[in-house]
């Protein structure tokens, strides 16, 4: 395995890309390429969530998937997103100001792409996986990849590459018009420092709410998706979920939606693996990997097999 | 995740462990101690097989388990197994020579031990997990780790840190008097040249044979056993794991064996994650590792949930 942090921006440390590569042998594809999963956690763009990073990684690593968590520009670095009393607001920051995490999708995507040969990556099996905040950016950038929100950043040349093979969501916002549905009094103050992080003010109007729903961008030229959630999300309303899943069916876009009945936000693997707390483990929740890997292994199957059998070869 | 080779030998690039240590954080285990996996590929100790080395690493790592993978003195550096025809036989070689392998077990759990602190390994809970010869390996090191065979080569003082907590072996050489039902002329053939490789001669007398079968040290002393095998095994008679079965439960060791009906030599995980031809895959057998792990789960949980909750612990 290669496992080393790449930085996205020379000047910046708080941004970067770890890989989780798997290492090949003559005894497994013997130089085949296999697809890869990039990883962007949650956190509220105030945050970056750990558990929805490397153990996800772990996750998918194990099914035989090349993995990299991208951590993206967020507000805070090296506090913990429960150490404060977001009742009190936030001053604005401008290092982390949207579109500049969507745009760095794009650049964890090109640098992928750019060490496919030496990664053994297969460029056209590339895909998002995203969580809350994380989904809500992966959204973002799987229906607006091929627009100018995108495109405009990066060189022409590069345009064809820019496309994700296929999002994998869990419990993401991507209709931000649902917020006005939060009635926890904690939810609500989170939600306003979420917005002062990545769009510079508590009160961001309609027009602004719209802008950055990712509903309102799905075409025919969004990826497949794999949606899983929890109805009981007191976080992001589990609508957020049903409305995404439709505009992705209405368009012709191969979907997948999961919404368990138990759980609330943030559940990651739903396992012991990713968990710090007792309620994130949820028995039935967790089902949501095994769902996915299935999903994706019949999308892009491993080139196992592609070489001649010998008598020989059932001793390694 | 730190991901790193660590020499055994100061003089040897062939005999190293590789560590697969995952990242904690206050979100998740706040340093808290993880068991941990040492894996034991199998190979025949001829050559190293890397599809029952990394794969199975991720496996157990998806669960929240530390893993490292031994590569330990083996015949071969490399040369695939399977390039070489074993009926023309092979010279001795020196550096492979059993009980060196078995040592290198203890040198590697002595290893982590030493990190323990800084990796967050919880040092009762180191356990080994082999495969074909590397299943022998283990299987003869947890029923001879108090035992001169292995006692004579380590100080006094860290004998009581030599005890794995449990053992994980799959398809795996127990009893090798059972090695003279073997029919197939490339088995046989690759037997002798297993024997060379670690033994010296390709005719060890039965004095020899018993000498090092793990069946016949079978103590109260053993550490708990997970076995698993295919019945259909044409290189490896599945009695090795019937035998091994008895001979625990007859001492009163937990042991927990699954025999799949189908099923060649060599499967690893036995899903595409660690294959390299159609026949590695298997649906039913692939069934081990969520049956291992749950055996696992049982005995060493992971330590979530220590700490008080409060009401913004559901953000990350």
């Amino acid at each position: 395995m290669k496992c080393e942090k790449i930085f996205l921006y020379e000047d910046r440390t708080d941004v970067f890309l770890t890989t989780y590569i798997l290492e090949d042998s003559p005894a497994m594809l013997d130089g085949g390429s296999r697809p890869a999963i990039l990883i962007i956690p949650g956190g509220g763009y105030i945050g970056f969530s750990p558990r929805e990073g490397e153990p996800v990684a772990m996750k998918f690593n194990s099914m035989g998937y090349h993995a990299f968590v991208l951590q993206y520009s967020h507000y805070w670095e090296g506090v913990r997103v429960d150490d404060y009393d977001y009742r009190k607001g936030l001053p604005v920051k401008e290092h982390c100001q949207y579109p500049k995490p969507v745009w760095e999708i794009g650049m964890a995507m090109l640098l992928i792409r750019e060490h496919a040969k030496e990664w053994l990556v297969n460029v056209d099996q590339i895909m998002l996986a995203g969580f809350s905040a994380g989904a809500h950016m992966a959204a973002m950038y799987g229906t607006n990849w091929n627009r100018p929100l995108i495109t405009e950043h990066f060189p022409a040349n590069v345009s064809s590459m820019l496309r994700p093979a296929a999002m994998l969501l869990g419990y993401g916002l991507f209709d931000y018009s649902l917020n006005q549905e939060i009635t926890g009094e904690f939810e609500r103050a989170f939600a306003k420092a979420s917005y002062v992080s990545f769009l510079g003010t508590a009160e961001p109007d309609e027009a602004i709410l719209r802008e950055i729903s990712p509903v309102n961008y799905v075409s025919p030229d969004t990826p497949p998706a794999f949606l899983w959630a929890t109805a009981q999300d007191h976080m992001v309303p589990v609508e957020n979920t049903f409305r995404m899943g439709a505009a992705l069916a209405k368009s012709g876009v191969p979907v997948e939606v999961h919404v368990f009945e138990q759980g609330e936000h943030g559940l990651a693997l739903a396992t012991e693996a990713g968990a710090g707390k007792d309620w994130q483990m949820n028995r039935r929740a967790a089902a949501w990997t095994e769902l996915a890997g299935s999903w994706i292994a019949e999308r892009f199957p491993l080139p196992v097999g592609g070489r001649k059998a010998s008598e020989t070869e059932n001793i390694m």
